[in-house]
């Protein structure tokens, strides 16, 4: 007998026939006469209803088995009682293949999904991390899919990285020396001496794969990146992870403007396409018990969607949110013109200024990183922030300096150590263009269009301080 | 003037209409009283020829300009003189917007695939590394539509891991400790305290996802991963990479019979999809003065794309090198069945005896990981690998042990520490089902299809030892 995939049953709407399904046991519900088993298979959301007869050689035992269970069902497809396009199997053999006892964790009472993150193994086999991962993998296809369209060569940066990217962040070191540095040769000061080390020198986990995507851009016009990348702050917040994946296109000859535009079109295309692909997984998180999504959710991903987005400077951000009358909103921190944006800013812009995300440019060049070009007035750069209601930050980006001179100024009054970006600077020597590009973090888009509200539950194996089980 | 990429103005055929091109110079070649440029954008393989008149202002400084500098030209698009269906330019307006002077390093003389390894921020900018990325993009973008359409679910498998995967290979550890160990915490003996480190333990980058993709196989049904992988083996060799990106789908349901059948429909998609969608860059990569292709290799690809993969057992596999008579092909290793194949032995089945790539099935238990499913004979696993003419080993799958007794009989065996894999463990405990999977190296498979004889070819900047530049 064949064996279907639910999700085809369904969408094809296959009744009338023989065949067999396979999954795991949701629930089974025992009657006077009747088991009613429901399965999922992981090919859906939506999960089917077997009828198990009690003429069933071993219904005694099928009737007994425990939500978790995993079977093989050959039975005839009908049409369900209930609902309309409903379809059921009547079971006319069931085959039992891998049981589970009353000490499997992933019990009615006990899916919290704080509980859930300390069983990141089998959290999958519920229907809430079913729906997440299944909208994460549509996200990811949405991505490949927006800029491949567009011409862009997908780009695999380097994990292991050579260079200190200064100001990106703190970075974790790479080494086969520390493992045990009893062994391990040391330099007179008794540090571990790198230059015996593996690569020869000290590496790290890269922070973004930017650089070198504006080498591709320089080759092959529009690049992006999708990969993971790393962080070793100490920030145990429900938006940071250590490990997290990030999208980075670069566009040669593309000015801010335009990657703002890139920008806009992609986080559209994320939303359209999780509404299309996804429908019933997003359905499914925002009617949750306990889903922290606001109520009206899908209505705002729409509006999104089709609307345009606020494109505002930082200083009109600032004169924005310094005629704030406090009796409305008080802010902690300062919103003076040369102090940053703080989260409580950007969350107030999107969240209940605009009700819309919104596109901040031209921050003061004090904020942001090196490689950002100066604007004519000397004091801010062609930076962009996307904000967005509920998340604050999802996106960052810029226009890259392209003048050698100009750049090299920057790093020199930033006391930066220009020798092991040389071959950066090469990009500025040979052949030069202006060129932008932005950095998306995936998992704040995915926790923005499912509204889950913690980062831990959006990746499938979250690594956080302290925290790198499984 | 609205700016095409030069892909369009080929692919949709456009002419007699003004329009803008950016891009970078390859070649000048000045004539009496035009100057030809031909011009690249990265979009494409194929470049466009610009007649630039010496009316123009500053055709001067035009016909002086090096390959490799970046302009904007304006002109209109007209037919070609020369072959059927080529389009050139006629500038009406140059704009210089990078020049190269004399020390750009990607001279004409010096494009040998060694120098440009040294070049590897700037070699994307040849013909032959903008092929063979293409390629690489494409044969991305093939995984991705041939998994996603069989219904598999693309999963990020964490690259941080907290388990030191036993006989997958050698590891890098990742520390915050180790940058300098005269301040870090230690233990008794000398030793970095990796419980004071940033996750509370020892982590490694992870060789495989393999054992994350069993947890999601065993909710979703099938998944995929295709992510960096890492090992910190000391090998120098042209097949080896310290990082390098690996598909591994994971089938709940599956034995290893079907993951065959899933491998080979992988294989022959990659081949179909790149000849399809990168046949300009083959063509180009292919006839290369010094390429490392066979020389009929494209239609060998053909030939695989069409053809029914050979499988045999190790068993019979040996059966056919022991009859291998030594003048005809001296093996330097034994063909005694309990040993291993080797290279040499892998390459005259797929090379010289099939010409075809070849699958051989249930190796003897002690060349295996501890995870493959034992046959009935007590003496061979259900495991997999597939060689290809030109390359070995390509893929390396199996059958994976389901039976959690069995499963901790081998561990024992192995004399391996069965703690921190309690979580793997679980998937037998709970619910277990019969699965199977495999793994793709990425770059080899970008080697066998362009032909590239040196894997650091293949990806854009590679890791191996003592280098780790860019």
């Amino acid at each position: 007998m064949s064996r279907l995939k639910v999700k085809d049953i369904f969408q094809e709407n296959i009744v009338d026939v023989e065949a067999t399904v396979k999954g795991w046991i949701r629930s089974v519900r025992n009657s006077k006469k009747f088991s009613f088993i429901v399965l999922n298979d992981g090919s859906a959301q939506q999960s089917i209803q077997i009828i198990v007869d009690e003429v069933l050689p071993n219904y005694a035992e099928v009737a007994a088995l425990l939500s978790g269970s995993a079977v093989a069902i050959t039975g005839r497809l009908v049409k369900g009682g209930g609902k309309v396009q409903s379809i059921e199997m009547q079971a006319s053999l069931v085959e039992i293949i891998g049981k589970v006892d009353e000490t499997y964790p992933l019990q009615k009472k006990a899916t919290s999904l704080e509980f859930l993150r300390e069983q990141a193994h089998l959290r999958i086999r519920t229907n809430t991390f079913g729906a997440i991962m299944r909208v994460r993998h549509h996200l990811a296809m949405a991505t490949h899919e927006f800029f491949s369209k567009k011409g862009f060569f997908y780009l695999n940066s380097p994990i292991v990285s050579g260079v200190d990217a200064e100001g990106a962040g703190e970075m974790f070191t790479i080494s086969t020396l520390a493992n045990d540095i009893t062994k391990a040769p040391k330099t007179k000061d008794g540090k571990l001496d790198f230059s015996k080390d593996y690569f020869g020198k000290e590496t790290f986990l890269a922070v973004t794969g930017q650089l070198e995507g504006e080498c591709y851009a320089m080759g092959l016009g529009s690049i992006y990146t999708f990969g993971p990348t790393f962080r070793s702050e100490n920030s145990n917040t429900t938006r940071h992870l250590s490990e997290f994946w990030m999208i980075e296109p670069e566009v040669a000859f593309a000015d801010l403007d335009e990657i703002a535009g890139l920008a806009t079109d992609y986080i559209k295309y994320l939303i359209s396409y999780s509404l299309l692909h996804a429908a019933a997984e997003l359905e499914f998180l925002f009617a949750r018990e306990d889903s922290t999504a606001p109520k009206d959710h899908l209505e705002v991903l729409k509006h999104v969607r089709d609307s345009k987005f606020i494109r505002i400077t930082y200083t009109e951000a600032i004169e924005i949110l310094s005629k704030i009358d406090p009796a409305v909103k008080k802010f902690e921190y300062p919103t003076i013109w040369g102090h940053e944006l703080q989260t409580e800013h950007e969350r107030f812009l999107a969240e209940e200024h605009f009700k819309m995300p919104v596109i901040v440019t031209d921050y003061p060049k004090e904020f942001k990183a090196f490689y950002m070009k100066l604007n004519d007035d000397g004091k801010t750069v062609k930076a962009m922030d996307i904000l967005v209601p509920g998340i604050g930050e999802i996106i960052g980006g810029s226009q890259r300096e392209d003048n050698l001179e100009r750049l090299e100024k920057r790093m020199d009054e930033m006391n930066m150590n220009k020798d092991p970006l040389w071959w950066y600077l090469d990009l500025r020597r040979f052949g030069s263009v202006p060129h932008a590009g932005f950095g998306l973090g995936f998992e704040r888009a995915l926790m923005y269009i499912t509204g889950v509200n913690n980062i831990r539950d959006v990746i499938p194996f979250p690594r956080t301080p302290k925290n790198c089980d499984f």
